[in-house]
């Protein structure tokens, strides 16, 4: 059996459970559909930007979830959506799980993204006690401390620079030998008297029992091991946008969603919001805002497709 | 004495403060400057829609508040900017109070909007009592109820309409003689059975103990009395851009600020969000996620000017 709805969003993160909440409130039959509630915030050890809160990103996730389904109109699924198909006659889209088939008159794309990992022992044990792999959320708590940042991308500079301001040093390993980041970036972490940019650096392990003490990398040969409290991962970030083929949606270099200011993909009826869309700034309170947005669309193309 | 900081934010409600802990948790010394803390968020009797939250518009404020308040790097100023002017050599902004003088790198308006009022008896007293501003914060409450909307405009119809597949019965008071919206829509509230129009009706009283019991309004030259639970004024909102002139900002027909994706106005250092903004679903969700935007937008600004 199909089970329809007016609008199904796929993902359970801060844009899915937002999304969700305000198609509910608008009277339309929703469901939320994701592998796992709460998404890439769960793993946010402390959460301090997202306004008025102060708890773990798991327990504010927690917090939206229990919040949407107390609504009737919502269901909300544990599922891995496999397929989805559009029918352009009939304005519908069919989605498949493993067992079973859900049909929506408007889709919600809030899928995010996945952190790409160093893959090196300790990494896995030692996240959120010390390795990281978002600088904006969590900065804050290396205050007067020795980091280090991994990569070489702008955006690995630019937080490595925004550290040196906080921290009592700065490491920037990067395999590199040369910096991607644009020119004025680099001279300006070589200007920091607290930075040191460490080329064709690999990382081998991350030691510590409860909390990271030191990084050991391969550097010009040898091992080389140094101490610190915290390592950023900053490699990038893989969008999961795994149907953006069949739904024919335009997407950007990054293979992310290129959406409009009301959150439209280039897709009639898709709509999408979060750390899956173009936008770069990757964060709760806008992944939240992006999903009111993509709810509030939907109603109202789905009330114009209705007539 | 001129004080100065990186960045200041003009408003106090969901999009300032937020825009405020960015700045000042990316190392910016930052001021908020606002008439009032909360803005017109304090008015929500019952904020449903901010994720994970349940309570009124003002307690989520004072959160927001006291978060923000605990950074040593911002300064949180309960006063009424009067002028603001540019000095283009020094790419500076130099803001008046009555008494005060406070000078910028880089501004972000937060300033909202004021909604537009009946001005009729009990309106006020009755205010978060059934009369409500919002009809998305708060439709909800009126499920199975008696709803009057008064405006003709396109959101006046289309909050009706709404309202129709949830509430018992719902008045659309208009003044004049054809509302403002889509024919389609004008049409689809007259097919739903519960929702009537009266067209030439002026709102002449509300009336109510603790609570709104009925509505007043003059019709075709008498007074007629409708019971009712709950009366949505939806006559417009008034942006409070009132240094738009010497910012020299664009703003779209309705006054409102023209922002870019990275909430960037016209006027190069100058970023803009939350309800002041031309984006149209005015909530504050969207105006917190819109803060941030603007914050690491000038945070991003203030990095290229200094080299």
């Amino acid at each position: 059996m199909v089970v329809k709805y007016d609008v199904i969003v796929i993902g359970g993160g801060p844009a899915g459970l937002t999304a969700g909440l305000y198609s509910v409130r608008n009277g339309l039959k929703t469901a939320v559909i994701a592998k796992e509630i709460g998404g890439t915030a769960n793993s946010i050890l402390s959460l301090e930007n997202w306004p008025g809160y102060s708890g773990n990103g798991a327990m504010l996730m927690k917090q939206f979830y229990e919040q949407l389904k107390k609504y009737d109109g919502v269901d909300i699924i544990s599922k891995d959506v496999e397929l989805i198909s559009k029918d352009e006659k009939k304005k519908t889209f069919t989605l498949k799980t493993k067992k079973d088939e859900y049909e929506a008159s408007a889709l919600i794309l809030a899928t995010g993204t996945e952190r790409r990992k160093l893959n090196i022992p300790g990494e896995k044990e030692l996240t959120g006690k010390g390795v990281s792999y978002c600088v904006t959320c969590d900065a804050f708590f290396f205050k007067g401390k020795t980091v280090a940042v991994v990569g070489g991308s702008d955006c690995a500079a630019t937080s490595a620079l925004a550290l040196a301001d906080l921290v009592k040093k700065v490491y920037v390993i990067y395999r590199g030998e040369k910096l991607r980041c644009e020119e004025l970036t680099t001279e300006r972490i070589q200007d920091k008297p607290n930075a040191e940019i460490i080329y064709n650096a690999i990382p081998v392990r991350i030691n510590g029992k409860d909390k990271v003490e030191s990084f050991e990398i391969k550097h010009e040969g040898k091992n080389k091991e140094i101490k610190l409290d915290g390592i950023f991962v900053e490699i990038g970030s893989t969008p999961l946008a795994k149907f953006s083929e069949e739904l024919k949606l335009k997407l950007d270099d990054g293979k992310y969603i290129v959406v409009d200011e009301d959150m439209k993909t280039s897709t009639e009826g898709v709509f999408a919001a979060g750390d899956i869309t173009h936008h770069k700034l990757k964060q709760v309170v806008v992944a939240s805002g992006q999903g009111a947005i993509a709810a509030k669309s939907a109603y109202e193309y789905l009330q114009k497709s209705r007539k």
